[in-house]
């Protein structure tokens, strides 16, 4: 396996009686920019955030099956371009565009993935608010057990992320469900945020599917000072968490979790 | 919790030496737009496949969590347009729209939220290609297996969803990792598509994560006739699988699988 899909990272493991300071292995999250080209027209088609390796499959699979090319004889050829976080797609037959607008979330040219800082990738116009917080141990390990408390079709249906926002004392603040984790998080955002409630501060955040950097940028735009997750961090959400000072926890789960930012209190 | 959030679905359950014909809940999910006005503008910002409910507070999160809004006085209204799955925030302050071409997938007036039914959602023009397959049981409760001996990152991170082919026989046809679900699979039929192998018959694709509509719809678009996950499956899958004549297999894992749609050889 190629050593760009994970990276070695330093971490502290806690257990109820033991800490250890070793390192832990992720899977590395960066940009992933397709464009298109045919003849004299080039198009930004896609950003996502993908682990890098199997690019050009991840293109083709992209444009075929989401209908915007139907054989394989329709790519002249796909290449990295300027950037390991940019695919070019050359193609034999011009996009059905009017296919492209109906379905499609077309970005303008955002700049964004021709570098591999996550410096490019932040919200603009969005200033460090994050005043850093140690959430207690003992907090920490409840997380997981507070949030099942209060997420009841997750039970029903094992289909549903819960994110809920808690006092550094432990009290609920909000908590809300969906499909999507993301949507699970602007959900308890969103609605402190109608309360007239950010920047939340000391507020320790507890999510059940594992970190992104999309989840971590949402809670620093929060003011939100803390992340757990019952799931594994990506590269880039430990990398963005540390540079804005966010408490960033994973497998946050049966008396055990991992600090991959800031710190706890004993 | 509103029943909006989850469904009830007949399933039938398999276990090594019994079978079940029962109901199962699922988490519902449903594409909701969001559109932003000002004055005399208005512009859909974005899609997303969600689970209803709360739908106010995730639009006004997003809004925020993206950098878009910055003060709850900023919305003037917020409020359910012309469809259940359609949220319009009326804003007081104009959009910093060099923000929005900058960080945004702008969706062009696409029409599908106005509708509640997946026909609207379909990638156009894919004619129902799938021709349908019965795995063996036996097959099935393998599969978990095959694809961790094959994934090897996960087990290093567990933080890599995985996406494998095999033939109807179990032979491994393509396997590959990536942090997001949805690339995995592209990563496994763009690979496979390249080739020249698509439609993809005789063939069945087994995904670490759930099953959301989107990745029932990507195995549609290449003929994959069968998908099985280690998770649970999502109405809208269930519905899309159904309508398609695709073999949809959930929770298969330790022995055990849900039947969603279609069916499988004893």
């Amino acid at each position: 396996m190629p050593e760009e899909r994970i990276a070695s990272i330093a971490v502290t493991r806690v257990a109820r009686d033991s800490v250890i300071r070793n390192n832990d292995v992720l899977a590395v999250e960066e940009p992933l920019e397709i464009r298109v080209a045919f003849e004299e027209r080039e198009k930004n088609i896609s950003v996502t955030m993908r682990t890098p390796g199997d690019d050009f499959d991840l293109a083709a699979g992209f444009l075929f099956t989401e209908g915007l090319i139907r054989s394989a004889t329709d790519i002249d050829s796909i290449r990295h371009w300027g950037s390991p976080n940019v695919v070019r797609v050359a193609l034999r037959v011009p996009l059905d565009s009017s296919r492209l607008d109906r379905h499609f979330y077309t970005t303008s040219s955002c700049g964004v993935c021709g570098k591999t800082s996550i410096d490019a990738i932040r919200v603009p116009g969005v200033a460090p608010t994050v005043v850093p917080v140690r959430p207690s141990q003992e907090l920490v390990h409840r997380l997981p057990q507070l949030l099942q408390q209060h997420q009841s079709a997750f039970q029903a249906t094992g289909g549903l992320h819960g994110a809920a926002l808690f006092t550094i004392d432990g009290a609920l603040l909000r908590i809300r469900e969906d499909i999507g984790r993301h949507n699970a998080v602007d959900k308890v955002l969103g609605s402190l945020f109608r309360d007239g409630a950010t920047p939340l501060r000391d507020s320790v955040m507890m999510v059940s599917s594992r970190a992104s950097f999309e989840l971590v940028q949402k809670a620093i735009v929060a003011g939100v000072p803390a992340m757990a997750t019952v799931g594994a961090p990506s590269t880039l959400a430990v990398e963005l968490a540390r540079e804005f000072s966010l408490t960033l926890l994973g497998f946050v789960r049966e008396g055990r979790f991992n600090i991959y930012s800031g710190d706890v209190t004993s």
